[in-house]
């Protein structure tokens, strides 16, 4: 056999490399064409159907209800799939950090809105050096914010439109009330860069009340609270052009309020274990918003050497787990590798556990615990005590990840498959960028 | 003032932007000289002396007892931070990926150690490829990763070191027992393009029992396993050459242990809040591995609207989450931006959060919740129920991460600050590199 041993260096007694420049590079994660199971793993995947589908439902739903879409930016972080929600007909994207714009900009996107405070001089130089080439807007909820918004533009002789943050609920961000609103309404009004663009108003805890009707209500609630201040505002001199709010999980009630002109969901595109476990209404509009789960995490069985288990490839560097560990997929009814391993039966009734293009949540095996690079999978064991078959070594499995953005925040690349073969490679541009 | 609204395009009524070529780039998160409180947020910094302190007392512990110091690098993910290691005496590093070597060879580092099986025909390749350059291992714990090491091997005609993987209480990879692991080391043997290396023996559940004696115990307890499969393998003819294991919070154990000849800590580089909360012996062993806090989320105040807390600008997509929420540091004793908010009192005792550096665990702020781009961070009452003053609105704050390794994951670059100064901005190069 060939000496494999590193030579060792005369100068320094470490071992240094054989023929550095002859090094192999990365293999792509996947290629155009192939067989999803021929996916590297861990992979981030899109199952295109359910995306366009889920693209879809949400633009006609804004239309029906005459209410603008600007979708959430930071859920995909991805310039393509920002561009395929503009061609149906999203009026711009919202982003929450100054630098994620930065992508959307170079690929063409001309309309950002920043749903979020800044601070420090140079987020607002740049996104005053930003608004020179596009129309962006961003939130304040204290003066002194204003004021640098102001200095900047000057610096950069461009316009930025400025939103005031109301706090609906959430008491993250934002003002407290219509007096503290008007006051801020007034000082963006009076800077000569700057135009007074309404409010936002946004409640990221209502999204996950998982009772229909106890989220229906809570969102009632906060949209009244911002329908007043609007109201409030206008009848002071300072109309609101924009109210722009709402989540995916709070979508159906914002589009019916008529306070919000603009709604700005992130998730919808995706959905992911979090939203996937709130319960669904039973009517027309929560049928035509059934968003079905198109991202999935695409991992391997790499070690079946423990009893009762498998470990997968895929761990905390490949999900975010704040909102829960991933669920196991199965893919087209439990089809997996041509196997019929499932029972058919789905998961979650009223929830969106189960899918139209047959993919469903599985009922026999659980994610039950993540390190960095590893997964355990269990089998559950059935009603009558019996212990499902857990998959092989090297056998690919699909997970649903708990939380979808700070999972898409992990990956360079999102996998797009339809009809079981990889047909695009899309660059998640604006990973890590939160500044 | 000019006009900001985006110029509308006749063809698809879309928006575009007006001189696409001038866009601005995004300007670099600090520069060498600069104070820290220049650096932009949120921002991932290392405090140099600490981390260098960090380096040499594990170097010097491993060089007392003669063990071999392999530090793991997925825990920084950063060829400086790889190299820095190696001068001080490292033998070579651990990666637990494939692709995650990658960097390192390139940057030189000629001899890595994944400390993990691996699954897929497209894997062992990369690897077999990798060993045409530099001295690889990698661990198995089933006869057919043996057979798909030594196709690849024999397909890239190089040759790869393989340790059998052994199981002592994780119950995560690694074969049961030492029958299991002969068999594996006689299969290894007999492939011309392999040579059996030894055992890797690893118990992740170990490094974060916190009560000191507690995890002498534990440590002690597998070692003993790993020795007596060790000894039962040379018996029969398979003696091991390297007997590899141990990580931050079992290595003064390890050390004494007589079993290992060689460690593969990684989060002493670091420290974070899980590790920080681990209790330390008060011997002299343990005061020699006194590892610092050196690594910190930078992070500013960007919203104090609402009453009783600020919202600061890292969340979930500034840290991982999975081991606690992060601690609030105090640098340089509670001295922030040149005001002394701090009694002075160290929190924690025996445990990590003092610093030789005069850092300290917040014991007035504390990191409340995380959303994705948002921190809420809360006074802490004192003793006598007095509220301590929070931080304004653009005041910076630094992080203790809970968790490094996942952290340092969503990262580009790390941030190196000595006395108050930026120093260096390393390339994170092995980011997201989980294939």
């Amino acid at each position: 056999m060939p000496d494999h041993r590193p030579v060792p260096s005369a100068a320094t007694d470490l071992p240094v490399l054989r023929d550095p420049a002859g090094l192999p590079a990365l293999p792509p994660i996947a290629e155009p064409g192939q067989p999803w199971q021929a996916i590297d793993t861990p992979a981030l995947v899109l199952e295109l159907d359910a995306f366009e589908r889920n693209l879809q439902r949400m633009q006609q739903a804004a239309d029906r209800a005459g209410v603008a879409l600007r979708p959430h930016a930071k859920a995909h972080k991805c310039p393509d799939i920002a561009l395929a929600q503009m061609t149906r007909g999203a009026v711009g994207i919202c982003c929450q950090k100054v630098s994620e714009a930065l992508p959307f900009l170079r690929a063409g996107v001309a309309d950002v809105h920043i749903s979020n405070e800044i601070a420090g001089p140079a987020k607002a130089t740049l996104l005053a050096r930003m608004a020179r080439h596009a129309r962006i807007s961003v939130c304040v909820d204290a003066v002194v914010q204003v004021r640098a918004l102001a200095e900047a533009a000057e610096r950069e002789q461009s316009g930025l439109t400025v939103l005031v943050e109301l706090d609906i609920g959430q008491g993250r961000c934002g003002v407290a009330d219509a007096d503290a609103a008007l006051r801020l309404a007034e000082r963006i009004a009076a800077q000569p860069r700057l135009s007074f663009g309404g409010l936002q108003a946004y409640h990221g805890g209502i999204q996950h009340v998982r009772d229909h009707a106890a989220r229906r209500e809570a969102a009632a609630r906060a949209a009244e609270r911002a329908g007043a201040v609007a109201a409030r505002l206008a009848a002071a001199g300072a109309p609101c052009q924009v109210v722009t709010g709402g989540g995916s999980g709070s979508v159906e009630f914002d589009l019916a309020s008529g306070v919000f002109t603009e709604i700005q969901p992130g998730s919808y595109v995706f959905m992911d274990g979090d939203y996937g476990s709130n319960a669904r209404g039973d009517d027309g509009a929560a049928e035509a918003l059934r968003f079905e789960h198109s991202l999935f995490i695409a991992t391997t069985v790499m070690s079946t050497a423990a009893q009762g288990q498998v470990v997968v490839d895929a761990g905390l560097k490949s999900m975010a787990v704040d909102s829960g560990l991933p669920w196991v997929w199965e893919r087209n009814g439990g089809q997996r590798n041509g196997v019929d391993h499932n029972s058919g039966e789905r998961s979650g009734g009223e929830r969106s556990g189960g899918q139209r293009n047959g993919g469903t949540r599985s009922t026999r095996l659980a994610y039950v615990a993540a390190n960095d690079e590893h997964g355990i999978v269990r089998p559950v064991p059935g009603a009558g005590g019996e212990v499902p078959a857990l998959p092989q070594l090297g056998e690919p499995l699909w997970l649903v990840p708990g939380h979808c953005d700070p999972t898409l925040n992990l990956y360079d690349t999102l996998v797009g498959v339809r009809d079981g073969k990889v047909e695009s490679l899309w660059p998640i541009s604006a990973r890590g960028l939160s500044r």
